[in-house]
């Protein structure tokens, strides 16, 4: 489908891009887009693709379940599949075999190959799993070779590639969306429906979190190829991981498509635990065992303001022992619905939480129709996250089979990556407020929120 | 016991102070203190008051359950009650005789008459229960006139008031509790003593809050006379009603003992439930239904950084229709108590909350001794708070009959309550870091932690 005739049909459709469309169709290994004025358009399309053929790209934790995803989403076939390592690759393959699907191509055995695969013109999108340092190169070229992209969590480090992923989104008029799973959770869902519908009335205020006690495995050379994770960590303060409770947040909020955030503050806290933890395994004198050897504390905690006046509290602490948590609140002028676990107050009975017989029956009264629809499903594909994964990645392909407009397009990506920086910059400044960049240029004023009757399967 | 001979045996006993002592002695409505260097005293202590004298000031709604609580705390006596409106003094003269107790003095009908009771010699403690803005004032001329102070959260509502209240009980060295009741709650005292004895390990993060939802009775005129809480929301922004949540987290961390408040950062939401309030019931005509005349949004939330590297959230929200909580969160190195309602994670166990059995059991081993002495008692004699108010009674007047210092002294009430003015000022000027004062002038570094063996009544 990625063909020049491709290329000019969606140049033709979108009445933009001709220029660099065509010369991105012939798009090798380096394929600089000529400079162009670009504009936001929350609402790009493509022309359909009934039968989505991937190209898998990082086989880790998160690849080698999205195998398992992709394989059962009606329409998709996972066409290519490339990792550094050779093993990872081929591991997959007997999978293949056993579900009676087309082998796909491998590339693999060095760590530029993946351009290689970006550039197989039967690949349609680029499913990228790799490690945060990789997501924004990897985007950009594959956008580059004409390719749409999904692309794990978050899809940018810093907010100059947080504008390069919108710029090369715009100028080479394809897809660049974040895989942010949790924004299809069946309680964000509720909440994202309850927000729309107008159950909460006006909203308040929001609280987001990743807090996933994994001390252990930050020290761990096995874990995640070589821990890149704990890695980054060592080098850099902030909240590096803010999308899984923000997403959700932003959606409920329209933060893109109708508000937008203004600025930021951000703290964090000393380096306890992993130093505390290195000094029991390793012993004292190991220079791990040194707090000073940690940029990255165990809380950050954020906050957004946004331009119609919301507060957001985003929190981060993968080190001390906590059980899990999103988070997930949702604040409003008619109720709250708070997370971990599902909680909800209504109206004038909002000095106490519904109890779980009323919760259960306003649960079923407000669930997501996305969730009804694929819900049960979801639950028994999804290997690891509770039918969310299942759900996003239905969606993304039904949006493309459909040529619709993606749910989080690269405004999304850009807006919840950018707080990876952002976090940084504020809390090593003693909380300086840091404004946060607008990604749309102004388009967030006009752009319309994401309906619920728009997200089915 | 406040007689000049009683002065200058406190002078003595503590070697400080003598000069403007005896000029305090003889105070009069007016009585300013002579300048002199002053210096921090988290210590001080006085001769013992074996019969605890009390002047009441202020019968409004906590003035009324004050009376309630005082007259069952052995070795105190009320001996005299003021507020500027007779019919509130009159109401409780019959419960005086119904109990068989002496008719205190009464102090009525203007609104400077508080004055006189202060300068009454035969008070010991100027007890105050009156709206924000008179606390500091009061509070003040209580001091000079040589009467030790308990003063109702907040104590002051400025950073200049906080210093206020510190230079003037330095000057006259009479203690100045703010009487922070939350400090006493069953579940605050268990997560001091699991802070004092270990059990979480090195603290990472607090999260503090006041979230009651009270909308309506800020537009009743009858509501705690004229209103002066939903007035003040009108004139300012900033967390107005920080201690409640506050007070305990830095019990916790031991604030002003050990650790201090380095800077801190403050966002707030629209204001959104008070204009809907009033348009819904004066007409959208009316001007309360216009946001632009409040000052206060629904949600302010604010964010402290330590000397140590801790973090704390706290938060402020009267008017959203949510359940109330205080959030209550202490988060260690070793693990996690979080309230409203009580959940508690240890060690390696912590990806989960203890089940109701276990928790039961924790809390069982790990009460604080203070609740297993007084909390039954507490617990039947506390008009409103479940025991934690005659608890902080008990206590503040058993260290006043042993000569001991108290739980709380003029630097934490001035730590606690400066954050109604630096939450007001960032949160006005885009979230701007606002550095907090040190109200110890270098004594946190020294200071002792309380103890939990000190803690008895």
């Amino acid at each position: 489908m990625s063909s020049r005739r491709e290329f000019l049909k969606n140049a033709a459709l979108m009445g933009a891009g001709a220029v660099a469309m065509s010369r991105l169709a012939g798009c090798k290994s380096a394929c600089p887009v000529v400079g162009m004025g670009t504009r936001a358009d929350m609402e790009m399309k493509h022309a359909p693709i009934p039968h989505v053929r991937v190209g898998l790209l990082g086989i880790g934790n998160r690849g080698k379940l999205a195998v398992r995803r992709l394989t059962q989403v009606p329409g998709v076939e996972i066409v290519a599949m490339c990792d550094s390592i050779p093993e990872r690759v081929e591991a997959q393959l007997p999978f293949f075999k056993e579900q009676g699907l087309k082998t796909p191509k491998v590339f693999s055995g060095t760590t530029q190959i993946w351009r290689k695969m970006c550039e197989l013109p039967e690949v349609d999108i680029v499913y990228i799993c790799t490690p945060w340092l990789d997501h924004t190169p990897m985007s950009v070229h594959a956008m580059r070779c004409g390719k749409h992209v999904g692309v794990e969590v978050p899809a940018a480090m810093t907010v100059d590639e947080c504008w390069e992923l919108v710029e090369i989104s715009e100028k080479t008029r394809r897809h660049c969306m974040m895989l942010e799973n949790c924004c299809y959770g069946r309680n964000e869902l509720l909440a994202l429906n309850l927000c729309r519908t107008g159950v909460l009335g006006e909203l308040v205020h929001g609280e987001a979190a990743y807090i996933h006690e994994m001390c252990a495995g930050l020290f761990n050379q096995k874990y995640s190829g070589g821990n890149w994770r704990g890695i980054y960590g060592i080098k850099n303060a902030g909240n590096s991981y803010p999308t899984h409770g923000l997403g959700p947040v932003s959606w409920y909020m329209s933060l893109n498509r109708g508000d937008k955030m203004d600025y930021l503050v951000s703290v964090e806290s000393a380096a306890i635990s992993r130093p505390a933890y290195a000094a029991e395994h390793f012993g004292a004198g190991d220079p791990r065992a040194n707090p000073a050897h940690y940029k990255n504390g165990n809380m950050n905690v954020s906050l957004v303001k946004t331009q119609r006046g919301r507060t957001i509290v985003i929190q981060h602490d993968i080190v001390s022992p906590r059980p899990y948590t999103r988070l997930n609140v949702i604040s409003g002028s008619k109720g709250i619905l708070s997370d971990f676990p599902l909680r909800v107050a209504m109206g004038a009975d909002a000095h106490d939480w519904l109890k779980p017989d009323e919760l259960e029956a306003f649960r079923v009264k407000h669930e997501h129709p996305l969730w009804k629809q694929g819900g049960d499903k979801a639950m028994t594909l999804d290997g690891a996250h509770g039918g969310m994964d299942y759900i996003m990645d239905c969606r993304l392909f039904h949006c493309l089979q459909k040529g619709l407009p993606l749910d989080m397009d690269v405004y999304d990506a850009a807006l919840w990556s950018c707080l990876v920086d952002l976090t940084k910059k504020s809390c090593t400044r003693r909380a300086a407020s840091v404004d946060v960049p607008d990604f749309t240029r102004g388009a967030w004023k006009t752009a319309k929120p994401l309906s619920v009757e728009s997200m089915v399967i």
